[in-house]
C-alpha cells in the first residue's frame, strides 16, 4: 500500500486559492461555517479514511461479500463504519439544520466523498447511497415516511438504496414493470424484480431502506407512469414495531471491481405483501429520481477522480523508490541505476495520470461550488442550467478517462503493476464500475447533445460558454497564460463550430443521425472543459508564484503550471481530431446496417 | 459464454485473399504445404480450441494456480492439453523436419497461436513457451544438450520457459546478476534470483527447462558479460537418469488476469549446487535472446489480438440479442424494445473494436509472412529488415489498443459487462498483460524511434515506407478506395516529417529528448501501420465485391469496407494529434524537475 492517497495541499489549494470556497460563507444558508470550521471537517475526515477506510482497502477486495440466506455479508467493517459516518454526520452534512444536517456547502461534501473514494470506494458508497436516498425522502416524502425512517438511516443504522434498474430496464427506464397496487391501506403492493442494486441486502445494518421505482396499476406506459416508492426490507407497523416485508434479495452479482459494496438481486411481492410507501404524487417518480441525479453523477464522477488520485499516489511513490536502468546517454553499466521516475517515459505517464486526476476533481468542486450557488439563491437558474449543462460531463470525463489513468498507473509499475502485491490493479478494476453506472456514457452523451446543448433554446451551452470566456480573458492578462488562454479559446470555437454543425441536422428532424456520435461529442467538450479547469488552476498558481512563496510551495505551484501545460500540449490537440470525426462523418453510425456485423 | 470466439471466415480472407499464404507452398521449405495442409491443420486447432481450450477459459480464471511445496499446482486441464500439443505437433509446427517440426510457415502458425490465444490465452502460453525455449535450443544449443532435453518438450512432457527478470533486473537487462562458476565438469553453477518466470514450475508436466540469463563470473558488466543457460529443475545426469536441480519455485504472483498460467519466483543455488548447462558461446546470451525475440513480440500482438477477437464476438453476441430501448425517433414506449446493436452508439464500440481486433490480427499475420520469406530466402535482408522495423509496432499497437477494445466490449454489455457471468472482463483483465510482458510499451517505443528508425541509415524504415507506397498505389487504381489511399499517403507524409524533425535533435546528440516522446512516436506509427492494413484488406474486399458472390459473403466484404471506413474516418485522424504533440513538445517530459511531482 502507498503511503499517500491524495493530497491535503492540493484540496486546500481548489477550496481556497482557486474557488474561495470560503465566500460561500456570506450566504445565510451557509453562514455558520468558515474556512477553519471546513478545515476541521475535512481533518476529521481525513483521519477516518487514513484509520479506518484505507487500511481495508484491499482486504475488502479479497473478501467481497457472501450471499447467504438471503443476505449479503459484507465485510465487518461496513457495520462500524457505518454508525461512525452517523455519529460524524457524514451521511447527511448537506442537509438542513431541520433534517439534522450541518448545511455544508456540496463544495466541501464533494471533499469528503472525493476523501473517502480515494480511500476505500467500496466502503464510501455505503453512506453516500444512503444519503442520497435520505436526500428523497426529506425533498419529496411524507411528514409521516420521514419521521419513521430518516433518522435511523441518517444515524447509520439503516443502509438506504436507490432501486432503478430491472431485467429489462436498465438504460431504458420507460420499461420499468415492478407493479404497485394501492391496498386501500395506507400503503401499496409492490411486485416485482431489480437487479444491481447496491448495497441492496447486507448484515452491515439493520435494515434496508429502498427508493424504488414502480408503476401503479393503470398507470400509463413509459417515463410518465412511473412512481416512487420507499420499499423497506422492514417496515414500521402501526404499533411502531418492524415487521418483516415480502422483499428478499435472491442473489448478488460477482464483478470486476468494487468488490467491497454488493450488487444485489431483489424480488418484491412473492407472497403478495410487499408493502411500499409511495413518495409525493403518482407517476413522478422519475422525476424525482432525476432530481437528485445530478448530485449522484457528480459524486460518480468525483468517485472516478478519487480512485485516479489514489493510484496516482501509488505509482508516483513506486516511480520515485524502485531503481531500474540508467539515463539514456548514460552507456555505462556500471553506473548505480536510477529512480524510474527519471526517464522522460514514466514522467509522462505521472503527468497525464495528474492531469486527469486533478482536472477531474477541480471540475466536480466547480459544479459543487454552482450547486451551493443555487442553493444560496445566487443567480439560482444560471447556476442551475450550468449543472445541468456540465453533469454528463463531470460524470463521464473522470469515468471514461479514469480508465486511462488507471492504465498508466498499472504500467508505471511494469509487471508488478500487474500483481496484487500493489494496489493499481484494483484502482483499474474498481474504476471501470464508472462509465456504467448511473447512466452509461452513451446516456450521457444523449443527455448533453440531445438535451443540454439545445434545451432552452441554448443558454446553458451560452452560459458554459460565457465561463470558459471569462477565465479565458483573465487568463489573456498574464504573460504565462497567453498561450494557454487562446487555445482554449479556439478550440472552444472548434466545438461551437461543430455544434452548429451537428444542429444542422437537428433541425432536419433526423434525430437518430444528430445523436448517431453523441459520445464523441461528449468526448470533445470533455477535453474541452477540463482545459478550462486547468486553465483556472493555472491563473491561481501564476497569482501564487508572483509573491514570494516558500520552497515547498514553488513546486507545488510550478508542478500546477507544467501540469497545465502537459494538458494544453497532451491533452487538448484530441479535440481536432474528435472535431475532424464529428464533422465528416454525421450519421455514418446510424448507416451501417446489421447484417455487415460478423 | 459466447458461441463464437474467432472467425474462420476472416482467417481464410487474411490468409488466401489478402495475404495469399499459399503461394509460400513454392518455395522449397514449405513445398509439402499447401492450402489443403493449412487448412486441415486450422480445422484441427480449432476443434482442440473449440473443445477443449475454451469450456475452462472461465475455470481456469476463478481457480489460479496454487503454491504448495515448491510448486504451483495449475489446473488439472494443462497437463492433458500440453500432452496434447505435444502429440499433434502444436508446440513446434514451424521447426524444420530434422527437428521433428513440420516446416509450417509462421502465417499459419500465427493462425494457431491466435485461434488459440481466443479461445483459452493462458492455457495456449504453456505450449507456446516451451516452443519458444525448444527453439533457443535448436539454434545455438549443442547436440548433446539438443538429444538430451529437446524431445520431452516438443512431445509435452517437459516444460519450457525464458528466465529473464530479476527482482532487479526488469526492463534493464544489463543488470541481471545471477551468477554462473564454470564447474569444470561440463555444466556452470548457477547463482540468484528470477522472478515473474511465466510457467516457472507447475505440476502440469514433469520438469521445467528454463533458458536462462546469467553472468559468468569475470564477464564484462553490463550487456555484454550475460550467458544464456539451460537451467532444467530435473537435470540428466551422466547416466541417462533424472536427478533433482538445486533450484526452487519460492511463490507465485497474484494475478490481475492471466491468471491459469503462474508467474514464478525462482531461486537459484541454495545448496552450491544448481547445474547450468551454456548455450552457444559465453557472453552472448542476451543476443540469442534478442533473436528469438522478435517471434515472441509477434506472440504477445497476437494474443493481444486474439483475445480483443473474443471479446468482440461476446460483445457483438449480446448487442444482437438484448433488447433495451427503442430508435430514438420512436416516441412509443409500448413499441417493443429493440437489439441493442440498433443504436449507433453501440454499432460504434462494436466496429471499434472490429477495426482493432481485425486490423491488429492482419498486421501479426503480415510479419509472419515476411519472417516466412526471410526463412525461405526470399530477399531475407529486406523482409527481415521489415520484420525489425514492424515488430514493436506488432507488438504494441493490439497490446495497448487491446485495453480499449476490450473495455468497449464490457462497455457494450453495460452492468453485466462488469460481472462475471459473461467473459468480457476477463479479456479487459487478461490483456492488460500484453503492453508490460516480452518488453514494455516504453521500451518497445525506445526501440522503434531510437534504434529500428535509423537502423542502417533507414534504411528499414525505407522498406516500411515502400511497402505502403505500394498498397496506396494499388488502392489508389479503385474507384471506392481512392480516398482512404489519398489518407493513408497524406498520413505517411505527415509521419516522414515529425520523424526528420524528431531526427534533427538525435543529430544534435541529445538522445534523452530525442526519445523522451518515443512512446507517442510508436502509437503514432501503430495507427499509419494499421491503416495500411486496412487499406490492403479493402483492396481484397473490393476485388471480391467485383465479381458475384453470396449474400452472406457480400456481407463480409461490406463489412470489411465499412470497418476500413470506419478507421479511416475514426482512428487514422489521430495521427494528426500525435503529430501536433510530437512536433511542438520534443524534449518537454525530459525537462520537467523532478521535485515538482506532488
Amino acid at each position: 500500500m502507498a503511503q499517500q492517497f491524495f493530497s491535503r495541499r492540493n484540496l486546500q489549494f481548489m477550496l481556497y486559492e482557486v474557488l474561495q470556497a470560503e465566500d460561500l460563507c456570506n450566504y445565510e444558508y451557509f453562514q455558520d461555517h468558515s474556512r477553519d470550521t471546513f478545515e476541521l471537517i475535512i481533518d476529521t475526515v481525513s483521519k477516518l479514511a487514513t484509520d479506518v477506510m484505507y487500511p481495508v482497502f484491499q482486504d475488502m477486495d479479497s473478501n467481497p461479500p457472501v450471499y447467504a440466506d438471503g443476505i449479503a455479508r459484507v465485510h465487518p467493517i461496513v457495520r462500524n463504519y457505518m454508525q461512525e459516518c452517523g455519529a460524524g454526520g457524514w451521511i447527511n452534512p448537506y442537509m438542513s439544520y431541520e433534517f439534522g444536517g450541518q448545511q455544508l456547502p456540496s463544495t466541501v461534501y464533494t471533499v469528503i466523498g472525493f476523501i473517502m473514494g480515494a480511500a476505500n470506494y467500496s466502503l464510501s458508497a455505503y453512506p453516500q447511497l444512503t444519503g442520497g436516498a435520505a436526500n428523497l425522502l426529506v425533498n419529496f416524502g411524507s411528514k409521516e415516511l420521514q419521521d419513521l425512517y430518516l433518522a435511523p438511516m441518517l444515524a447509520g443504522q439503516w443502509q438506504g438504496t436507490m432501486a432503478l434498474t430491472e431485467p429489462n430496464a436498465g438504460s431504458s427506464l420507460a420499461d420499468v414493470k415492478t407493479s404497485a397496487e394501492d391496498s386501500g391501506q395506507g400503503y401499496f403492493l409492490i411486485k416485482g424484480q431489480k437487479i444491481f442494486i447496491t448495497g441492496g441486502s447486507t448484515d452491515a445494518t439493520d435494515n434496508t431502506v429502498h427508493m424504488m421505482l414502480a408503476r401503479i396499476k393503470g398507470a400509463p406506459s413509459g417515463v410518465k407512469g412511473i412512481s416512487l416508492f420507499l420499499v423497506p426490507k422492514f417496515y414500521v407497523d402501526e404499533a411502531g414495531n418492524l415487521q418483516a416485508n415480502d422483499i428478499f434479495c435472491t442473489g448478488i452479482e460477482h464483478k470486476l471491481g468494487y468488490k467491497g459494496c454488493p450488487a444485489c438481486q431483489l424480488s418484491m411481492g412473492d407472497n403478495g405483501s410487499c408493502r411500499g410507501y409511495l413518495i409525493g404524487e403518482p407517476n413522478k417518480g422519475l422525476a424525482y429520481m432525476f432530481q437528485m441525479m445530478n448530485e449522484e453523477r457528480v459524486n460518480v464522477g468525483i468517485g472516478a477522480a478519487s480512485k485516479a488520485t489514489a493510484a496516482y499516489y501509488a505509482a508516483l511513490e513506486y516511480a520515485q523508490q524502485r531503481l531500474q536502468g540508467r539515463k539514456i546517454n548514460d552507456k555505462n553499466p556500471e553506473s548505480p541505476q536510477i529512480a524510474i521516475i527519471n526517464h522522460a517515459d514514466i514522467k509522462r505517464m505521472l503527468m497525464f495520470q495528474r492531469a486527469i486526476s486533478e482536472g477531474a476533481l477541480a471540475l466536480g468542486l466547480q459544479v459543487s461550488k454552482y450547486i451551493d450557488l443555487a442553493k444560496a439563491g445566487e443567480e439560482s437558474e444560471k447556476n442551475e442550467l450550468l449543472i445541468d449543462f456540465l453533469v454528463p460531463i463531470v460524470k463521464t470525463y473522470p469515468a471514461e478517462m479514469g480508465i486511462l489513468a488507471t492504465s498508466a498507473a498499472i504500467q508505471c509499475l511494469g509487471g508488478y503493476g500487474y500483481c496484487k502485491d500493489f494496489p493499481v490493479e484494483q484502482y483499474f478494476r474498481d474504476v471501470r464500475i464508472d462509465p456504467i453506472h448511473e447512466g452509461t456514457t452513451g446516456i450521457q452523451g444523449q443527455d448533453l447533445l440531445g438535451r443540454k446543448v439545445i434545451m432552452k433554446k441554448g443558454r446553458a451551452f451560452q452560459l458554459f460558454k460565457e465561463e470558459l470566456s471569462g477565465t479565458i480573458n483573465t487568463a489573456a492578462e498574464i504573460d504565462q497564460l497567453k498561450l494557454p488562454a487562446k487555445m482554449l479559446e479556439e478550440a472552444m470555437i472548434m466545438v461551437e463550430q461543430v455544434t452548429s454543425h451537428l444542429l444542422q441536422t437537428a433541425v432536419q428532424g433526423d434525430t437518430e443521425r444528430f445523436l448517431s456520435d453523441a459520445s464523441l461529442y461528449l468526448e470533445m467538450t470533455g477535453i474541452l472543459t477540463i482545459g478550462w479547469q486547468w486553465l483556472l488552476q493555472g491563473v491561481a498558481a501564476c497569482q501564487a508564484l508572483n509573491v514570494n512563496v516558500s520552497t515547498v510551495d514553488k513546486n507545488f505551484y510550478q508542478g500546477k503550471m507544467l501540469t497545465m501545460q502537459y494538458y494544453f500540449d497532451y491533452e487538448m490537440p484530441r479535440i481536432n481530431t474528435l472535431c475532424e470525426i464529428l464533422t465528416r462523418n454525421e450519421g455514418f453510425m446510424s448507416d451501417v446496417p446489421l447484417e455487415t456485423f460478423v
